[in-house]
């Protein structure tokens, strides 16, 4: 498999993105990069030993920056690293899409260079989060922004594909879908929320368990939570804020404490990076904007080469899956069934 | 200033509400309270000194539940605690309404027993929120799920009455207000925030600063956010999910580590406690039913006697601000303009 890499894009770009698909290079035999990106900047961290088989640098001038308007840039900025890796996986040349850059405009190359799967109106971007005081256990949240605005009809195939990868990339058997409401009881919810229950129980295929609460969120009750992208961003977002601003409240009352705190705080410090690991997502892997006819994935701008590692590994575990051909396949019966 | 309590609303009713009462009682000069519920239950509770001329019991059998459905509930529970001292406002016995028990009846109530401020078209559920890291600092929410569905014009009212509330019980001078959405820079968002986005900025009675992304929520650069009731409450419910989610990690950490964590973790208890109290959002008191004819308040279901004590202190600060009736006069006058 051959994942196509945007190498100019993220915070720590280029290095953290090369010092990472470095220790991928290490790990992963069967997998191969193209690296896309400033050749002069690259080729340093790459070093004079790396192995030319698996990894191969295509030199490109421009990038897209994180102020970038996301559409227009990519259509004007043709030669940008981000855009080179879409055509890329469109030219049949790479099997994936890898990015930490501007979230907007990979979601534009997604769909505008790579397009959907037939079928799909809307592909949404999912991430993996933790369930808490379950280790190893994951569920997929979606939409979280791919859209500012869903139709229930989107909602409903959020819950498909959301299925699909809790199936065929966590490898959950039958996978718990929940709709995130404002009540758990049947009946709640906003005029949208109504009519996407209403679609997701008729759904056989789905185990479709009803409506969640975002208190619930990380209870494992569910493993595919599916919404409008508009609330999933606000919730995605919000769980962020939530995290950072308690883990700060946290170091200055340590730090503001007495001795007695002060030492407690240097005997513990292990034991809260444990717990900035855990809720740290990009740790996860990172989001993947799911309905397009290859996977195409974003970690977080501040990803670290650790961030990129998983990542990578991420994407190698949905190649290997071969659930995007399951998902197109789906589809395309599903359109035949309805032509019938 | 007179206070209508549903004694009978809460996990810990009628105990909770009581010994917060009395506590409240001992603290404020100016506050008289009348207590709706099950006397046999209540007057134990009060005991034998307490002050007759400052609380009240008014007895009923009948109460409300949190599995009872809201508006049905209201309509023929007539004589339940919380609908007797919805009543009370009402009829002018009483200057505002408390309760800890089902937040759905408690909007019903408002809504059907004593009403909306002529000119507000749907009052907002608001709770006040801690700024982390600037202590003493607080911000408003608005609206986090007394409506399913909201309008534009809704999210622009909401922005006048967290304005107003923030002026008058905050006393911050010119509070900012910022709308959530999922972008900071203009032009973003969903259909319905920019529309309300257009609705907020060309208010020059505001000092609208824009958008705001739920990532910097805890942030204080915005005094009054404002957004849906249905992103509102997801956003609550996940601040809410977070924080529990991060302190049962951070425990399971603590107490599954070695020797050296415990003994750690003995030492910042007192730290940690004060973490949990600052993003424990019923010390900062309840959340307020905003755009009523009366202050409407609802503290956690959960509320013990110092959530109660701490809400009262609040609708006391509410009473004597007189936000209420400037809202009204704001809303007349606006009214006078619109006809002339």
């Amino acid at each position: 498999m051959r994942i196509a890499v945007d190498a100019m894009g993220g915070d720590h770009a280029p290095q953290a993105i090369v010092e990472g698909i470095l220790m991928a290079e290490k790990e992963f035999s069967d997998v191969e990069f193209l690296l896309y990106g400033d050749g002069a900047q690259i080729k340093p961290l790459l070093g004079e030993q790396y192995n030319q088989d698996k990894i191969k640098v295509i030199h490109t001038d421009e990038k897209i920056t994180s102020d970038d308007e996301p559409v227009r840039a990519v259509r004007s900025k043709r030669n940008a690293s981000m855009v080179l890796a879409a055509r890329a996986v469109k030219n049949g040349e790479a099997d994936a899409l890898f990015s930490a850059g501007n979230t907007g405009a990979l979601l534009a190359s997604g769909l505008l260079v790579i397009g959907r799967i037939k079928g799909i109106d809307r592909p949404g971007l999912m991430p993996v989060l933790p369930v808490i005081g379950k280790e190893n256990q994951q569920f997929v949240l979606m939409d979280v922004g791919a859209n500012a605005d869903s139709k229930a009809e989107n909602i409903h195939q959020f819950g498909i594909l959301g299925s699909y990868y809790a199936k065929f990339v966590l490898g959950i058997n039958s996978p718990k879908v929940a709709l995130l409401n404002n009540g758990s009881e049947e009946g709640k919810g906003s005029e949208l929320s109504k009519k996407a229950y209403e679609l997701l129980s008729e759904d056989d295929s789905l185990n479709y368990i009803g409506n969640i609460e975002a208190r619930e969120l990380f209870s494992g009750d569910a493993d595919v939570i599916v919404t409008d992208g508009f609330t999933g961003n606000a919730v995605l977002k919000t769980i962020e804020g939530t995290a950072l601003g308690l883990m700060k409240l946290m170091k200055n009352s340590i730090v503001n404490g007495g001795m007695k705190t002060k030492l407690g705080g240097l005997l513990v410090k292990d034991a809260l990076s444990d717990v900035k690991d855990t809720m740290d997502y990009s740790k996860h892997g990172g989001a993947v904007l799911f309905g397009l006819r290859a996977p195409v994935i974003k970690t977080h701008g501040s990803a670290d080469k650790t961030a990129v590692f998983h990542t990578i590994k991420q994407i190698r575990k949905i190649l290997s899956s071969n659930v995007i051909e399951d998902l197109v396949n789906f589809f395309e019966e599903q359109n035949q069934t309805e032509k019938n």
